[in-house]
């Protein structure tokens, strides 16, 4: 572990330590801002051996639990050992780590789910309080002690900027083709002293490769070689294809009617199979010359980058299955120039969804008969995730597509239900939604125009006359006409499934 | 009513007909975009006329109904008429006028109720249908057939550029003064060719003073001197008064701690008693140099424009009340380089409100305790207004209020309640919620903290064991403890008040 080949600048070598000096230097209340941003470029060994501090510190009788900040969700060494340790008492703004999100939803853990594009802004107004360290994984330190970042950028400007001392990480397993492939934005200001920010396409450079630290701040840099740790790739299954399925003759559609460039508008996808199947459509699909402006870059956007159906990407983090990770070492130089990785308060931007027009594509647990979207708290108080960047996209895209099984649990969740258990997008947000069953396009639709067409195309059969039943009751039964609910019943299918483990009657 | 002046392109003064001439383009099932936000700048004259002929039509037995697309709420002359003639099929974007209310809530009226700021966009992207007609006021002509735009701007440039044919009215009652205020940004586009938006300052003018309109394409003009129509002003009440003063001093606070600068940042706020009372304290409050950047520019802004607090507002229209409306009609000169009014693209726009960091004060109809907003849905189905544009500003401020009194209907009804009956504004866009209780800051806090603070803050004491208890079961009882819901209880207290007329168990 000391070849020095990846810290170039000379004294910074000499302040290389173990993970446990590293850890030590962490008090116990503090807030620490990690990188990592899906299972990919967060701080591996540290975490680690900070986990096994607070381990010790307990089972001495010792109170030990810190905040932690990250870009968004991370892996199993960082929120899956300090939450197993008991370690954490303040998390933001995403996570996704099994352990953590049963600590969260024991009341054991405060969590805060934030639109990833503010969490730098609102660090810099200084409305989350004081950050004491920052933790970031880097894949080298140049000559002059700039920062070469690795596989996720996240927070980590901010971070560097705000904390009181650095620790870094240097991880040799990451590419050194990485070196070059970042664009560091360093024109972002408080107001009154804001500027528009200069970008106007997907693969356009507005920064500098590196991250910009004050070597005197950095206390400790540990050093690594573990592996990112993703989501191993899960082929699409009939269903993730009849989505994409009509999802693809939508935008086919589009371009007929002139509503889409023949190349289609940068597009923005969330992780996962359904997502994956999509990007698989595209590959056999008539478009040419795509682009992306999204947060990850997952499996199918390198195949479409391979392709050349894709001509660049831009995203603050991958998000690879161990597979397409190797595959992508192996030939990152390939993809050095359609590849860009952003910090996320640029990748998620209202500013530049907004101009640039994306397509955004986005998961959720389930969606009301008015279009209203739940992509965060299962029967309205058990956290899967966190919002993510989904708010930062939905509202700001050219069109915001949410797409979902009509099942779940086997069949016994409508994921259409009478009314969402929490709203996530409010139906103004929602313009095309999309299951197995069909696609219902929204646009410019009234409430009760909407439930019938989210009904017909989107609701499994199995709970179509249920639903159609409800609203034939509302109309009569509400209070007020215009999004007919009935308030004894709607939330009447998420009791019945905490009660008897299914929505059905 | 013939004199000429305000009409100075000579072929146009020969296009000069009745209302009811103009009305008479207006076919059965056409669309027709409307000039008008608030009870300013919309036509008076050939709605009224329109609505005689629907009637007229419907007493003969046939069918005539039209789809109205506006800036945001006009005057009883517009939606008042064209509702009570049981003429409007289809209205977007904004409403606040009783009678389409009540056709709204019979679910005899469709109704669209839009982000304002996406309006003009989704319009261009084809995504509403087409435009037949574009009925626009306007204060005067010019010699080479500008448009000199009257006291809203809203929609009106995107009306003009698309629909197929343009009736003018031309209003006397208008200032000439209003000449020279208004700035028509003609930069915006269609992704991919957007490009940013050039405005740094809210004073600042990015556009011409006038609308374009190629004079070919005007069928119809009509002469009125008929007054715009918004509320009387009402004197704040205690209430009121006390909302403002805890707002207040949050502001004073947030300078204080270095989080705000002493000229705060530009404000904006919504409409009514509670905001004006809000803009009357800050005639008193230590802070000067202040700005505006907002939807509409009300009584209380005027004030703080005279007393020079205020040094610039700008807004897509006035929203005065008659006394204010002839105060600064008498010396509209004095004001003309310190208001701007713009498109609503613009007032609205997420880029400027996010590059701005504008402070959001808006008003709720209730709210949840973990700070989730409902501004548009009593009851969970009857329509009030609309969400008009406080999701733009709510998403994208650098501090979001709302603001409301802590009961309704003489303290029937509790505007804090376990679950809101429908969400405008994610718990992620309400960082501020103050009533005349108090003041609760919800930023940086998980949701069982942001319970906590909105019960103690907020709610009215007639009702905060009910709510402390509804936690304390729901701590245990739910299936999530995340943010802890009681699902059978969650909207229990709608169901009772629609039940029994009061929320009080
Ligand atoms: C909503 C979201 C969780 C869906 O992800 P996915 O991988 O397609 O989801 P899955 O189908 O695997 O569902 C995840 C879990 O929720 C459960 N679930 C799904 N729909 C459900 C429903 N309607 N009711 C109850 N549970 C449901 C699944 O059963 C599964 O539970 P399990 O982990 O116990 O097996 C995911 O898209 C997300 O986190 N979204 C928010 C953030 C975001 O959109 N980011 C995009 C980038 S900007
Ligand atoms: C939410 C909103 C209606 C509050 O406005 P307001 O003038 O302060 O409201 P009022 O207190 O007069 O309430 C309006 C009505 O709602 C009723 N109401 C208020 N709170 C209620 C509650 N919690 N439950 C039921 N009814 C309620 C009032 O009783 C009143 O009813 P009435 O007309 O029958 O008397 C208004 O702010 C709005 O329309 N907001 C959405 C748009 C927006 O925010 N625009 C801002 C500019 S961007």
């Amino acid at each position: 572990m000391s070849a020095p080949h990846r810290i170039l600048h000379p004294d910074l070598r000499a302040r290389v330590m173990s993970p446990e000096d590293a850890a030590g230097l962490i008090a116990s209340g503090t807030t620490i801002g990690m990188s990592g941003f899906t299972g990919s470029g967060y701080p591996k060994r540290v975490p680690l051996a900070l986990a096994q501090r607070i381990e010790a510190e307990h089972a001495a009788g010792r109170p030990f639990r810190v905040r932690i900040w990250t870009g968004a969700s991370t892996g199993p060494e960082l929120d899956g050992a300090l939450a197993r340790a008991d370690g954490v008492e303040y998390r933001l703004p995403y996570n996704s780590d099994p352990i953590a999100r049963e600590k969260i939803n024991a009341g054991r853990m405060h969590y805060v789910d934030m639109h990833l594009s503010q969490v730098a802004p609102m660090a810099w107004q200084g409305f989350l309080g004081p950050l004491d360290t920052a933790l970031i994984e880097v894949s080298g330190i140049t000559e002059d002690g700039a920062l070469i970042p690795s596989t996720s950028i996240g927070n980590n400007k901010t971070w560097l900027e705000r904390a009181g001392q650095v620790i870094l990480e240097v991880n040799r397993w990451q590419s050194e083709a990485l070196s070059g492939m970042h664009d560091i934005y360093y024109g972002t200001a408080l107001p009154p002293d804001r500027v528009p920010i200069p970008l106007v396409r997907p693969g356009q450079r507005i920064g500098q490769p590196t991250l910009r630290c004050d070597p005197d701040r950095i206390v400790a840099i540990v050093e690594t070689d573990a592996p990112d740790r993703n989501q191993p790739f899960a082929a699409p299954d009939g269903v993730a294809e009849a989505i994409a399925g009509h999802l693809l003759d939508f935008l086919r559609d589009e371009v007929r009617r002139g509503r889409l460039p023949p190349s289609l508008l940068p597009l923005q996808s969330g992780v996962g199979n359904v997502t994956n199947a999509v990007l698989a459509g595209l590959l056999e699909a008539p478009f040419e010359g795509l682009t992306a402006y999204t947060e990850v870059i997952q499996d199918g956007m390198l195949d479409l980058l391979e392709s050349g159906k894709l001509s660049v990407a831009s995203a603050t983090a991958f998000s690879l299955s161990p597979e397409a990770a190797d595959r992508f070492n192996a030939q990152a130089e390939r993809f050095r120039d359609r590849l860009i990785l952003r910090p996320q308060e640029i990748s998620n931007h209202p500013e530049l969804v907004r101009r640039l027009g994306c397509l955004a594509m986005n998961g959720l647990i389930e969606a009301d008969i008015y279009g209203n979207v739940n992509s965060t708290h299962v029967m309205g108080s058990r956290i899967q995730n966190g919002i993510g960047g989904s708010g930062d996209f939905a509202r700001n895209a050219y069109v915001s597509i949410f797409m979902t099984p009509s099942t779940a649990k086997g069949g016994a969740i409508s994921a259409i239900v009478p009314k969402v258990s929490h709203v996530d997008h409010i139906a103004q947000d929602v313009q095309v939604l999309v299951t197995e069953q069909g696609l219902a396009d929204l646009r410019g639709l009234a409430p009760r125009q909407r439930a019938l067409a989210i009904i017909e195309k989107c609701a499994h059969p199995d709970f179509r006359p249920a639903l159609a039943d409800y609203v034939a009751r509302a109309e009569s039964g509400s209070f007020g006409g215009h999004a007919p609910t009935l308030l004894d019943e709607a939330l009447s299918w998420h009791a019945r499934f905490v009660r008897t483990g299914s929505m059905r009657p």
